[in-house]
């Protein structure tokens, strides 16, 4: 299978343009987009690597593909957008068969429908190990982009559901993890000053967060810990793609979410766990230490919060 | 080096916002762009693979980052367009350091501050190989976008410039590719049908031209070469980045550039040169043979050809 072959094959399984937004898709030097009036563009990209994202021997090549683009239509929704188009760039191991190719776009595809995204390009090389970069473009009413530097003193924490599902079922889900647009919708209606979804972990992500804002925060130490998830799997398990925001006090709690803490005064960048430090630790790619450990002081602090909150 | 740091040193590497069109680079979910009015956005992505887009030993970091990004210029030249910004999703291989990341974004940031392009954003992770897959996002005026579709019988077939340069050069330039703008804005005053830009060579990007445009090719049979390249270089060598493009019978060649055929009634993707079919060989990432042999036959009828232009 050369390279026109397969991109004949892909553009098959990409399907036709979804939006009017997609002028032109597949087959050019560029995909042409035409995005609504009064939009600002979002554009996001995510890696996808064998051994590191996915294991071949315990995922099938339709949830490899949901989950690659489960990752950037997630980034879209945490900013409060909706999206138009995604762009696969795959680095192709010996082993990818045309087989795999099309399941893996069966998956993709899959979700893409869901959401109205049209698959409109991408690239194609060759790699010791799978790996895949997706670009996904998508659009935001002008100015109302849900960004992570907003939070302010005072501001509410909170979450959109359940956490360290991902962790405690061993990062295998079928078909995949699920963007929360529902959850950004509310977030825009309730006047969220932030909003970060949750792919490496609360600690790691919160400490993004509070960095940006230039803010501290304070975890009270309860968390919505998914069915099965120890504390650690909650604090830095990853991957669960839930939404991460702060509201105004005044602002009424959006329908699902949880009240996790507050923005308080502080060194940017610092978060507390029922009042010892929480370090950013949790998913990084660069780093083997995927599963960090709650120091035994936090620990202690946060059975103490969560039998008085009893 | 964890994520975090590395993050930390490439938003230094990227720099500021270059252009009004930024609302928001590296640093959260999503950039926020904010194409001109009355533009259409061009997206486009280019894989750069170890070993095969590049070889460590013989081309130094920024080398390998000005042609990381030169690749997605390129396209984003051939479609009339100019540049916005630039997504840089690289895997990082074992043998990555802080020192080869600062040269990597040093050599592209040459390349982007030529051309205005902000780096915006990107992902990081791990590979056994280093693989960098760039996202350039453009603007075009609406509606005015030079795609390979509209090639008509009778147009002119035109190149920018000599071909073969990058193979006689054992595809090692530094600082590396320019992308022809300034050879795309004659095609647009010029009221080219189509246009793409060489990167896999004339005989296979020909083909795709008239594949999309639902054409024929007929190759005169000379070609403008670069000094020291040979015929085989220039027809299936790649990577020079000159512009390919189809003019109206009635146009007047834009300056630079050189007649080399003429589209013809036929099968849709088949190209001839001097008489003779030309394979639609060439730099094809999944298949080995990069330097494909032209047949004797069409050899011969080249060299009849050229000694009868003479």
């Amino acid at each position: 299978m050369n390279e026109l072959d397969l991109v004949r094959a892909i553009r098959r399984h990409a399907g036709p343009p979804l939006s009017r937004s997609i002028v032109l898709g597949i087959g050019d030097d560029c995909a042409i987009l035409r995005p609504p009036r009064a939009h600002d563009l979002l554009l996001t990209t995510d890696l996808m690597v064998e051994n590191l994202h996915f294991i071949r021997a315990s995922q099938t090549a339709p949830q490899i593909g949901w989950k690659a683009l489960a990752r950037g239509l997630s980034d879209i929704a945490a900013m409060g957008g909706r999206p138009l188009a995604a762009f696969f760039s795959i680095a192709a191991a010996p082993w990818v068969c045309a087989n795999f190719i099309a399941d893996f776009y069966k998956g993709a595809r899959a979700l893409a429908a869901l959401h109205k995204v049209t698959i409109a390009g991408g690239d194609l090389s060759r790699a010791p190990e799978f790996v895949c970069d997706v670009t996904v473009a998508g659009a935001v009413p002008r100015g109302k982009a849900l960004r992570r530097d907003g939070a302010r003193l005072g501001d509410v924490i909170a979450v959109s559901g359940p956490l360290g599902r991902a962790a405690a079922a061993g990062y295998i889900e079928s078909p995949g993890p699920a963007p929360r647009f529902d959850a950004a919708r509310l977030l825009l209606k309730a006047g969220a000053t932030t909003c970060m979804d949750l792919s490496d972990g609360l600690a790691m992500d919160l400490h993004r967060l509070t960095l940006e804002s230039r803010v501290s925060a304070a975890l009270d130490g309860v968390l919505p810990s998914a069915p099965g998830a120890t504390l650690e799997q909650a604090l830095f398990g990853g991957e669960d793609y839930e939404l991460l925001a702060t509201l105004p006090p005044s602002a009424r709690l959006p329908r699902g979410f949880t009240r996790i803490g507050l923005i308080v005064h502080g060194k940017p960048g610092r978060v507390t766990f029922a009042g010892a430090p929480l370090p950013p630790l949790g998913w990084d790619p660069l780093m083997p230490d995927r599963f960090s450990v709650l120091s035994g002081q936090a620990r202690r602090q946060a059975a103490r919060s969560a039998r008085r909150r009893r």
